[in-house]
């Protein structure tokens, strides 16, 4: 989860609606995945040639076309012209950078969000754009790669002759994209708010510099995914109130549904970012009691062993006339005495909660 | 009150609508109760069997069927069915991680909202998710379990035949299960309003780590109790102005009651919100006066002993010729001469302040 | 001003409507005056039983119950009772602890607002609920006591046979009764402005701890306050453009006016607070730079000292080959060089502005 | 610039409407000027009596009234009548403590507004109320005071019979009045601006606790401007899109314009804020810094002498059997390994940077 | 970037109207270029008189006149009388501390906008404020500067007869115009968030007090860029929103677009300000943990060094019945004893994690 906004400017100067890849080249192949199907039949199969989907768009059936990997600027091309993308659709798409967001071109709805997703690898949350294309009879989903996948289940359930896709149609499939891509938000969450917990038991047990980058680590993570989330709350919106009449009224409802999930996932991400900002001056407390503590190790001792010192000194001195440093006991006293004295101030500190005080 | 939301993600690629119970499984039973009433009548009774609540539905009369325990989804789903509730709904009242909404099934209505308690074995604030589905003649609650209830003295006015129960619908009825459950954050805020109350005495008489932390979490507690309260204002207001025909205009005057007491709600813990922040600041504020008054202690020490030491050490010199050292009354008079010095150096701490000031 | 919330809890579980003082008992009595008049009379009376106020509410004349004193349920009931007022505005008067506002009930307005007030006694700020019920042609006011009132200039305004008051009608009195609380604040205001002014002075000559705690029971007493004052915005917002016919057009300049000094009264406490909290950064700067001061003294002495000690322990070595010590002039160098090495260190401190400096 | 609110509270039970002057006197006189002017003429004179520019209200030239100081109730009063000024607006100007406002009173509109500028002695920011009455063929001005005037250049443009006044009525001559103040404003905060520039060069030259209290009494300030100018943009915009006939259509394209220029004077007056805001934080950083730099020498100090001392005191012992003492050269090797020391330890002091190093 | 208002105040007292430049004057020349242009033809041509321009105004070809320099009022008032621009345009135009804005004068839309770029000499961030008139066959646009530009690469595409501008009118122009200008804000950011990255890696392995300043720095050249960049949002949402008939349908998709990016750039410059705010956060902890660990050596010195000192001060007294002293081995008992002692201590702070510790 980088800072940099994607190289964006590599673009400046450029026409507008020029298409250039911005982002990552995340794999080599590109994966153009079509599922067809109506109450009676479904097909599914993997194209070679970007082409072989075009005979889909004016068929009655609804038809998913999935394209794993968009730098392949060509193909995306070949698809957009075919299937009358506006120049600029295809741009966005191409820009991995973008702010999610919903747009309506009358014959189809173009809808950008954010996949997040825990890098199975070393724990890392990463992002990864989807663009949605929602026409009357077919949908088109662009993910940025192959690897990480949330619409498996969605491709399961579209097998099952009796389940709600096989009645529905377009609209419905779009609404379980997001779904299922909203839902995924979740186990990020999830997975955030166990280290949290887990850095917060770090914090009152044992916090070191170590913990307090980590808290910070956090924090930025959240920074981002906020980022990633709080349009979306807008884009879901719209989709539901947006008059267009490729959503039917049934789907609002989903719709409405997802947007609560939206709504409750900002909640979360919210009450994180409160909790983040409490263990840092957890930390910071924790710091100053820690010094506090070292200081007054340091008072302690110092009070100690400067009066002992001075009197050690005292008869240290070699005045002619000093009548103690001849007496037999003398010495004896003032071990003892000095013994005295420390034992005093200790228990002095002891009264006062200097010592074995938290 | 964790952090964590509930396990949400367990249903991530499941079908919208499939039905799964997510939060922990508080209680084993499932107890369902039915009142139902009109002028002249009340029936109240236990039910063994879920089927045995059907024939309420189309009954004249005003019924509430009260659930407590969500987690027999099968049941829910009999109900469910049964009434025509929608499948998202269903879903909904199951996920206890829900945020408080409310949705116009335009022949009910479905309000879900967070009741608050205080567990009375260890005074912890505890959230529970109650489900209220409001219909022509019927309303239906679900309660995650059996253990805390706020609505019994509703079911005591209920019986009363001149009470304003009897007069009036199922609108009421909701109206009073919404307002059982919001008089009762009062009573979780005033819990917490006295804990503040303490912890601010403590504070300025004794402040520790420990008070710190209990500040803290304090801090954590509220931050989960807004966001169950928050969410609800919304609701009552879309509640008071929704132009469904399922609450009266009558009714309307109390859910605007209801409204206002959201409103004060939300105001006490906005208050308590900025009054911890301000604990926080005195905290930090006694911290460090607290380790300005130990680095006094080593200064003055210092300060004391450190001429004291130097002249000790001068006349512990070897040199041959220092006549002071054949005085009679050198050693005496170096004493004096100390106590003079430390004397002075007191009272030069004590005129500054240094000493005894708070 | 405690943070409580007035326990509300304690009417938890009773049936809407039903009347219960929530508050502190502050007086024994009930006093109920009414003043009645139009162009060409004026009536002041005090009444013993609260059925002689029955007659008035139908008289076309301008009739003002003031009702000092509201703990007493049953005198509530039977004035509620005869001016048909809705239970729920009996019941919100009687509870101290609400928010203000206002509800529009047709044939009357239910106005509540705050009165705040210094009281004299201590100098602390308190807070007294007043409702108002403007009927068409009666204006029923309840206060909590009788002790504080700033209705007395009204009194004497109404018994001006030239005076607007008489000329006008409910909805004017009304205005007045409003004006008068609101004008009070800036009276609270000007009060705490002071306060916050020889704060401020102290801050800059002499910070303690006191100051801080000062400083800090200040910013308590301004959370109240605002929490006091913020809703009455909207209030008289609303009052002022709610479509009644109880307002004439002509009294609605006059509310107008009220709105702006709301305004007035929300800025300065905006103000307020933001001075408060820049006051409290001076504190905390000013106890640091006191720490830091503290470290310098103790950082000088132990510059100065530890060498000059060094020098006499050196000399106090018991070598038998220290040629040095058998030098006739050997102990008054080694002083006077102890000397020039202190007065150069304290030439050096001096140069880089650790001394005398503030 | 003070804090308190203007001693409002003293008028406080008076009737609305009751005229009393709130504010300091600032000079004795009150000057009544009178500029009339159309296409072929202007008048201009001063008045004796206020009474002498009752004739001009019905004329139908434009015609300016200014009137310098405002603690003159009969004046007030007597113009107020004739010009058939509401009550309230009266007792309006003479508060000086109010908020910028904008008031439609069908024949006339009532703006009230904050006049800044800086006191050509002591370079304090000052405050000026101004209130501008905006009849059919008349505007009125009230100021403060005579002193400070920003109207100047206007009365000489008022001369020029080509110039745009001369063609235009009390619309655009009000417009003009406004501008006048607005642009002031920028002369405020550039003064603002410079010395913010120059506190930031101090801050990071050489800070101290003085500089602290510049920056805080400039943030200060910055509070009151802020009050003042933020409510102009709502009163400028309420101008604008008022649909009163007293400004025509063309003179709107001026307010949009005065709008954009409060805006823009918003604007800078947060970007000081944050930049202030940005030097405590400086501060801070830098008084931090200068207690561990003091740390740092009483450590290095501490460190390097403390080992010294104890080989001296070592060597200081009385015990018969100290082979060394004896030793030819012990005492020069002694001094000589206490020398290898001591630069040791400056060597790892340097090496670790807490020498020298800012 | 300086803070100052580019001495606005210079204008104040002047006619509304008043042509004056205020800016820096950045260079000499006034450079003026024309490119006209329809389907079939394309003309560019540098002018030497601002009178050449007059021609294009009524003529049906698309016309672009870019000026660079806008310190010339003359030739800013002969062109702006030609195309009838509003005398406030002019003014603002000149004004070079505008903020960001658009107005609709009917014939003609008023454009402002500030372009950001790298000065390319020291890597500093630079504003430029551009300002484009749009009319229904030409479009002029005014730079303060010739310097820098990013509107070659339109003048490129311009030439090309298969572009889209020549199919296009003004309105697809001015878009352009803008695109180029918000695409270089990305440049920008990214720039910023290289250094952010930098100065992230810097404070993360060795923060001195240098790297907290320009982490400030960083900060005020935000809260500049953003001042720069907010209002443009509103600006792009109202050229969209506009029902103007001087844009067309099909670019209105294109400003879209520009919102959208625009919305973007806002999103990176919130999330650096998080950053930022975050660093400093960082940068004050690793201050702290730097003065604790200071703190830390002085105090284990202490703790070590003053009970060996005491030792050796004890054995040094002078009296004359201390049995150790005659003993044979005292002294390397007292020396061993010693080094037991200080290794106990270390070992100590080792368990304590005092050493080495992190």
């Amino acid at each position: 989860m980088v800072i940099s906004t994607e190289k964006r400017s590599d673009t400046a100067g450029l026409s507008p609606g020029t298409l250039v890849y911005i982002g990552k080249k995340r794999s080599d192949r590109v994966k153009i995945t079509v599922i067809d199907y109506d109450k009676s039949h479904v097909l599914r199969k993997e194209l070679k040639d970007p082409k072989e989907c075009f005979s889909f768009r004016d068929k009655p059936t609804t038809t998913w076309i999935n394209i794993d990997g968009i730098h392949r600027v060509d193909i995306i091309e070949t698809i957009g012209k075919h299937f009358r993308l506006h120049p600029l659709v295809l741009e966005d798409l191409l820009n991995t950078g973008q702010r999610s967001k919903m747009e309506d071109f009358d014959h189809y709805l173009f809808i950008m969000l954010k996949m997040l997703y825990i890098a199975p690898e070393h724990g890392e949350i990463k992002t990864e754009q989807v663009s949605i294309i929602l026409g009357k009879n077919f949908v088109i989903s662009f993910q940025e790669e192959e690897g990480f996948d949330v619409f498996n289940p969605i491709r399961e359930r579209v097998k099952n002759p009796q389940g709600r896709h096989r009645r529905s149609g377009t609209d419905y499939l779009a609404y379980t994209l997001i779904d299922a891509i909203v839902d995924n938000y979740f186990a990020v969450l999830e997975h955030l708010g166990e280290r949290i917990e887990m850095l917060e038991d770090e914090l009152v047990a044992k916090p070191t510099q170590h913990t307090f980058h980590k808290v910070h680590e956090l924090k930025r993570q959240l920074i981002h995914i906020r980022k990633a989330v709080w349009p979306l709350r807008e884009v879901v919106n719209s989709l539901e109130h947006n008059d267009t009449n490729l959503i039917k009224e049934k789907t609002r409802v989903y719709l409405r549904d997802v947007y609560d999930h939206v709504v409750q996932a900002i909640d979360s991400i919210e009450t994180f970012r409160e909790t983040i900002s409490g263990m840092l001056d957890i930390y910071l407390s924790s710091t100053n009691l820690r010094l506090q503590q070292i200081i007054k190790v340091l008072t302690i001792i110092t009070v100690i062993f400067m009066p002992l010192n001075l009197i050690a000194s005292i008869y240290g001195m070699n005045f002619e006339h000093m009548p103690e440093l001849s007496w037999a006991y003398g010495y004896p006293m003032v071990i003892v005495s000095m013994a005295v004295l420390s034992l005093t101030m200790l228990a002095f500190f002891w009264k006062k909660r200097w010592i074995w005080e938290k």
